[in-house]
């Protein structure tokens, strides 16, 4: 069984605003379902390295090192001018070329929709988050959009690799090749090529749009999606919406070698911090994907079924708030998903 | 009254597959509702120009030139290589800087939404249709996005004129400047620069992934959307997406000086072409913004409401056709429209 295999290390990243009580909630239910985690808390802001340059700090970069596998909650958007967006310098620093989504619908909590049950799959590094921007001339800017054949490659891969050992039967390249021949043309060119080596997988490609357009009318006809970064940006919070937004939606950023961060994609809250009202599933549910991750499928498996349980029998009642798809809880959930668990 | 106006020129340009049919209903229907216009037909099919430049048709482009109003069913997507996409060819011969899509919850129809309305507005000459991308080194392709001072600070100024004419409360502009902070940046600048001219409208910006999420939750929240091309390209799918598909949702293109196409943005359907089954209806409302822009506002009002009436009162049998988002009717609207305006 998985307890002989002893104790793993987890970097914990507990994160700003409502970060903290979530990042406990997820600790007080691990140790009631014991799960053989050691945690290593740190703090990930962005300090000035020698050169100058925003960088991780050394403790929370070694951390990250040797465990491997972080487990992160909501950081403040910097402020400071030139202060570098954490989520990006984190899936930089670790090079997590994968961010993967999956949207599940949860039984007892109710959207417009039913039975959703998909996976966004973004590629994570390139795109439009290339940072290259230029003044052509005054008045005129442009941004570049970079798309290589390794990062396509290689997303193209984790998709299909991804539905096939999580018993998915298709996978849809999301993409604009109509307009961008050549980027996007790459990217879906080497999603063709890597669908040759999964005959099993049903492979099929769809403009964004398109995708969009049909997400909102039927989202049961899709399954596992790839695409690249800003279209994951975007159909990622999509799919959010459909199941209740960013505080009941997992996330994990995958890099090479097994390194792996999970997080909820939610905001900080900082007007109920403190106040023990937070809704702690999107980060308890990015610790469920840690787990299976990390091969601890058993523990996984109990830790979400209590959660959807006391999610189903209505033992936390859930409303948004304030139109932010946040979420605040009327009773703790990390008491009664302990109770869930004995 | 209008009539005494006399007729007025547009140039009309069925399409193909169920164009011909869809626009045989709509001109049925203006002659019902006794409209004063007088269609000059065209076919607008790329030719290839003296310099083997593709183009417009002369005749079509003379039409146009003298009538500044077109009405368009769809067109199908050229197969022929460099043969380019009519849609952008019309946008940028008549340079339609503005797409504007009405999205109105109709009574009748079923979705999983109600009391939609709002409108997506769409800088529809740049960004990243710039057409402009290169091969770096073998396997590294860049997409150059284009964000000028000029485009921007157009349509922002068309979008709030437009809200203050059609009595609309709130601008939103979408944006991801976190992101592309110089294209985008300049895009969010002249948005607000543009408000400040515009006290009695109210404005907001939001990141397009949060306008996403939010719309699929509660789309009520939102009134005029303002956005760079691409953006527009999602949003206005999306939106279609929540009131029942290309189907249903009318779209008009506009330039300056009163030059604007109208067009139902659906697909030409050819499986079912020619058999009397195809939905005027998105071609038919793209019909009466016509006549809203040509400022006939009383058979606007007068064939509208009795499209919406004929659609309330089950008079025409909706159900989408093969999840393409296309609409196959069971009745003929054109008949039935046709008896409710009596
Ligand atoms: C915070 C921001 C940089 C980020 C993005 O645009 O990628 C966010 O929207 C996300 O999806 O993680
Ligand atoms: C046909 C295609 C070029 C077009 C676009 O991408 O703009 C279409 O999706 C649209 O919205 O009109």
């Amino acid at each position: 069984g998985s307890f002989s295999r002893g104790m793993q290390t987890v970097t914990l990243i507990p994160g700003d605003g409502i970060g903290p009580e979530i990042s406990a909630a997820v600790v007080k239910i691990f140790d009631a379902a014991k799960a053989p985690i050691r945690w290593e808390e740190r703090n990930v802001t962005a300090i000035k390295g020698p050169g100058g340059k925003w960088m991780i700090p050394p403790d929370a970069k070694e951390s990250m090192d040797r465990s491997k596998i972080g487990l992160k909650g909501p950081l403040k958007t910097p402020i400071a001018a030139g202060h570098p967006s954490m989520n990006l310098l984190l899936r930089k620093t670790f090079d997590l070329y994968a961010n993967v989504r999956p949207c599940v619908t949860i039984e007892g909590y109710k959207t417009p929709y039913t039975d959703v049950n998909l996976v966004t799959i973004r590629e994570n590094t390139e795109g439009e988050y290339s940072g290259i921007e230029h003044v052509i001339v005054d008045g005129v800017v442009q941004s570049i959009k970079l798309i290589t054949e390794n990062a396509s490659r290689r997303i193209a891969e984790y998709a299909f690799e991804y539905a096939r050992n999580n018993q998915r039967s298709s996978v849809t390249a999301v993409h604009k090749a109509n307009i961008m021949r050549m980027s996007d043309g790459l990217f879906l060119r080497k999603c063709r090529e890597v669908a040759e080596n999964y005959k099993d997988i049903k492979f099929t490609e769809m403009y964004l749009d398109t995708v969009c357009l049909n997400m909102v009318q039927d989202p049961t006809q899709f399954d596992v999606l790839v695409m690249p970064n800003l279209y994951g940006d975007i159909l990622s919070d999509l799919c959010a919406g459909l199941i209740g937004g960013l505080g009941v939606t997992p996330s994990g950023n995958i890099g090479a070698n097994g390194v792996a961060i999970f997080e909820s994609v939610h905001g900080t809250a900082p007007d109920i911090a403190g106040m023990d009202l937070a809704n702690p599933t999107a980060l308890l549910l990015s610790a469920v994907m840690m787990l299976r991750h990390m091969g601890l499928h058993e523990f996984a498996h109990r830790i979400q079924t209590a959660c959807f349980n006391t999610i189903r029998d209505k033992k936390v009642r859930l409303f948004t708030y304030s139109q932010r798809a946040q979420i605040v809880w009327k009773l703790k959930l990390h008491s009664v998903t302990h109770l869930s668990l004995k």
